[in-house]
């Protein structure tokens, strides 16, 4: 039997996973935040993770619904909070939606779901349904992306702000309010599995699944670029640019 | 193909389902509320119930991890909020264990459920999975007891003030904030389902569903019955007279 990693040990094997996988590293993203996606690569991005928004909390919700624990379900409840809203909050999914109207996109049609493309759905659900499967460390662990959004966040809102006409404070608020909740999150479930994987088989569970979410983020980023960039071949029932336009906004 | 009732006589409906089954009817609870039960009854009570109030959140959490609508989501959150508490509420899983500290449990006993009956655990497990596994309206419509709850609330009060020395005010809090909780809850639900059940297959659906849950109620009921009352027949590892006692309670 393997000894378990030391607990600094292990946070590092965890961070590296970040390091080598997690979706900043996608050409998606250095286009994005470069200021080389054309409007409707913007828009195509927005509409699909918009399906990742709305099935967070779903996420979360599922988590709760297998944690005896009341104290460590109140804990968690507020990730709900932060994207469903509350009464003094609007939330990350309606902030969401005022970054889709800043790009020309009819909020309805984005709340919709319709034109999400097959892959996003696909791997949204398959995290959703891994949270609801598989073990609470496995699922703790797999929400521990968190720990490397706050660098893309940043970057995004940078890039964002330099590149693209649309991009202003209300249409970003949804990067900066995740700068601002994200790390009470992360710092939580991190300590969390760094409490609960004590055996070296545990440690690899959690690894695993931090490394089975950067691929939930990834593959969407494959999906999107395989979609609408180069060269774009868009899958029938798929978003097509032109459609679900604001009222008033321009086919870009 | 039947016709759908109406409104009206689909709501007459489903209080039929309460009037003739809802657990107020069982002799359980004419035992508590009159002031029947030994002192150990009512703690058997007491820490089986328990498991059901633990369970709630989970279910709940179950539903919203099915639903798509943040607003839904949003309106559905509260009563996770009623049972887990937030920063200003105590919440009713705390307030029960009030109960259990004063009919002289020892509260860490009570919340680690060891002692339940493995006939509440099914019951009460199998109504998790059906919020879990069942159509929304299904899930909704299950949550419809709470029509007939205020009842068993206030006779509850009323009869465990009358002849039990443990109960005052503070011992029975969870009742009377269920009797300002509920009553919200069961609105939306109420109207939620008749908005939705708008065909005659639906509407046997809906009924079914709150069927089921009565049988969740009553066979609770049975199993304390069958465990602690006549004649006692306590299956092995279930919660025996004498264990888990509050420090300095007495032994019944």
């Amino acid at each position: 039997m393997t000894d378990a990693l030391s607990r600094a040990d292990f946070e590092a094997r965890l961070r590296r996973i970040g390091a080598e996988r997690y979706h900043d590293l996608h050409p998606f993203h250095h286009r994005l935040h470069g200021g080389d996606c054309s409007p409707d690569e913007v828009r195509a991005w927005v509409i699909n993770r918009y399906y990742y928004q709305h099935s967070i909390p779903m996420k979360d919700a599922a988590f709760m619904s297998r944690v005896e624990d009341p104290d460590l379900r109140r804990a968690w409840r507020s990730r709900i909070e932060d994207h469903d809203g509350t009464e003094t909050n609007e939330g990350g999914i309606r902030r969401w939606l005022r970054l889709a109207e800043a790009v020309g996109l009819d909020r309805d049609y984005v709340a919709s779901c319709e034109g999400v493309l097959p892959a996003t759905r696909f791997a949204v659900d398959a995290y959703v349904r891994f949270v609801r499967d598989k073990s609470l460390l496995e699922a703790v662990a797999a929400s521990l992306t968190e720990l490397f959004a706050p660098k893309i966040h940043a970057s995004r809102i940078e890039g964002l702000l330099q590149n693209y006409a649309f991009a202003d404070d209300a249409a970003l608020s949804y990067f900066r309010n995740r700068l601002k909740e994200a790390p009470k999150d992360v710092a939580f479930g991190l300590a969390w599995v760094l409490d609960h994987a004590d055996t070296a088989e545990k440690q690899d569970h959690a690894a695993r699944a931090l490394i089975f979410k950067t691929d939930v983020l990834w593959s969407q980023l494959d999906a999107l670029w395989g979609a609408y960039v180069d060269p774009a071949r868009i899958p029938p029932g798929a978003w097509r640019p032109g459609e679900g336009l604001a009222p008033g906004a321009e086919a870009a």
